[in-house]
């Protein structure tokens, strides 16, 4: 579907562009009943006005947006290291967007990008995000959209992430080669692919091994510090408290350290622990935390050079392209 | 039924366009008695200002931009959240601008928000910034300008931030009652205020306490982090090493710790630390960093606020205010 621009309301109403314009302005110029058939077929057609089109009708805005969920993560910061690497050889600006994991604010933003604000999107959509109609919706509108990291599976777009079902594996396995016989998988989310990705690769290397995949292993965290952090207390008071945990995003680690601190429970005689992170401070933490280390700068840098390849050659079929680079794992203390 | 409007309203009073539609936006030009009798006819005739007109005409792009050095820091990603909790209230986008702590960068970035791309900006200038040129020339193109952090003291600016000069002094002073006598100031910078002010607050808690100020001890690191290591390395080789560690920022930390354990030196026994920090993994680092928390959320917001005041009332003196929120000492195991 092309863009609902001026010309193609005129059209429609079987009147000059410029009276369009004038009418969308509210010049005096033009009839109140003009403008209200204006304004109707406007909305009808959702029509964005393209507010820099008078001094870049022709001239690209030469910005690229990326969409995210939050900045306070070190696998976020790393990735816009990446892209940011990508479009300062390119000659163009990056926009940061936060959508804070609201679903909202992401397909508001989203929509305001159909106005031509930028050229291209990356986007790594809100923990909340169920259905991708918004991201569909902006591509058809005529802007080349990447995902990466938290991305939609089975939708036909250009995608770059990381293996997380072999990495939720891997990192299983490592727990149980270190001792653990019943483990706990934190999630943040029950519709992110990428965390329940891992949790799969989870499942699997504890199927691999004949070991129970026990519903009450797995712990569903949110966006909410305080909550997560009594939903972690109470998993590690159980009587039959798991012996490992595995946590598929960063920011739980701190309230693992400090629950189990709060319940004199020893990391890694008591418990062990490893994490899907790119933090820099895991090798002083204490004890230093064994992580799943995604390649956060080169998930960007790729994702940014997809979208680079789509706006420079037309013809480039973005859609189909699927990149998936491998994380390591980093043994540390905290699985000793 | 034809829509009521801002002539309609004017024709019927007597009054221009212009005067009906500064008394609805409650402008100081306006006399109460002409608000009163505008506002009493809008109501009996129901007008409904038309926002979707009104946005178009004002071009107001209903965004504001965020100009940062980096997001891989705490205080900056917090200092966004707070920004983006008045943003949000206000109905704004908020777009963030990295400069990778490049001034051509920042300089190429403001130099765009000339062209009306955003209705304000909110800035923390790079560690290469010595001249304010480049924000007087947006500020005289008419975009209003917020400082925050890394500010100009001297430029007459809407500036928030803390309480840097004496937050220096308290940690110097915290290390001296913890048994220092002899530590290292570690800057980012010689050209940024804060970390001068910093500087400064190192230096009077020396002299408070009749300690020598030496140059040796005042090392300038740099943003090339495997350089800061080797500085931060020899500083820690020296005979006459250091018993206690200021950083200036928080991101120096890290390669503290490391040295440390290469050089086999036990924190806090051999060498204290304190860190400008608001890393959330302060308190399960190994040891526990004592810190100067700065309230990052509150200067965010505390900036926000100033520049939506001056985008709602053009009379609005913004230049002249300077909030300055204080930062507060959390003293943990690293200066024990």
């Amino acid at each position: 579907m092309s863009q609902i621009n001026i010309r193609t309301l005129a059209k429609e109403l079987g009147l000059s562009p410029g009276t369009v314009s004038k009418a969308l302005k509210d010049s005096y110029e033009i009839s109140i009943e003009t403008k209200e058939r204006v304004l109707a077929l406007a909305k009808k057609l959702n029509y964005v006005p393209n507010i820099y089109a008078s001094s870049l009708r022709k001239k690209r805005s030469k910005t690229i947006a990326v969409v995210l969920p939050e900045v306070a993560d070190s696998f976020f910061s790393l990735a816009i290291n990446g892209i940011e690497s990508v479009a300062q050889k390119k000659g163009y600006h990056v926009l940061i967007y936060l959508t804070h994991e609201n679903f909202l604010k992401e397909q508001a933003i989203l929509n305001e990008f159909k106005s031509g604000r930028v050229d291209g999107v990356l986007i790594s959509v809100t923990s909340e995000t169920k259905h991708p109609q918004h991201i569909s919706e902006l591509r058809a509108s005529g802007v080349p959209v990447v995902m990466f990291d938290r991305v939609f599976e089975d939708m036909e777009i250009a995608k770059v992430c990381t293996n997380d079902l072999e990495s939720g594996r891997l990192a299983t396995k490592h727990l149980i080669e270190n001792g653990c016989r019943q483990m706990a998988y934190l999630s943040i989310s029950k519709s992110l692919s990428i965390t329940n990705r891992r949790m799969e690769g989870y499942k699997k290397a504890l199927e691999d091994n004949k070991l129970q995949v026990l519903k009450t292993n797995i712990v569903f965290c949110t966006n909410d510090g305080g909550y997560n952090y009594s939903l972690i207390k109470k998993l590690m008071q159980r009587k039959n408290r798991p012996d490992g945990i595995l946590a598929s995003v960063e920011k739980l680690i701190i309230a693992v350290y400090q629950v189990c601190r709060e319940l004199h429970l020893r990391i890694p005689e008591d418990v062990k622990v490893i994490s899907f992170s790119n933090l820099a401070s895991a090798t002083i933490l204490s004890p230093s935390l064994t992580t799943i280390t995604q390649p956060a700068f080169d998930i960007g840098e790729a994702a940014a050079s997809l979208l680079f390849k789509s706006l420079e050659k037309s013809h480039f079929k973005i859609e189909e392209k699927n990149i998936i680079l491998p994380s390591s794992l980093e043994a540390r203390d905290s699985t000793k």
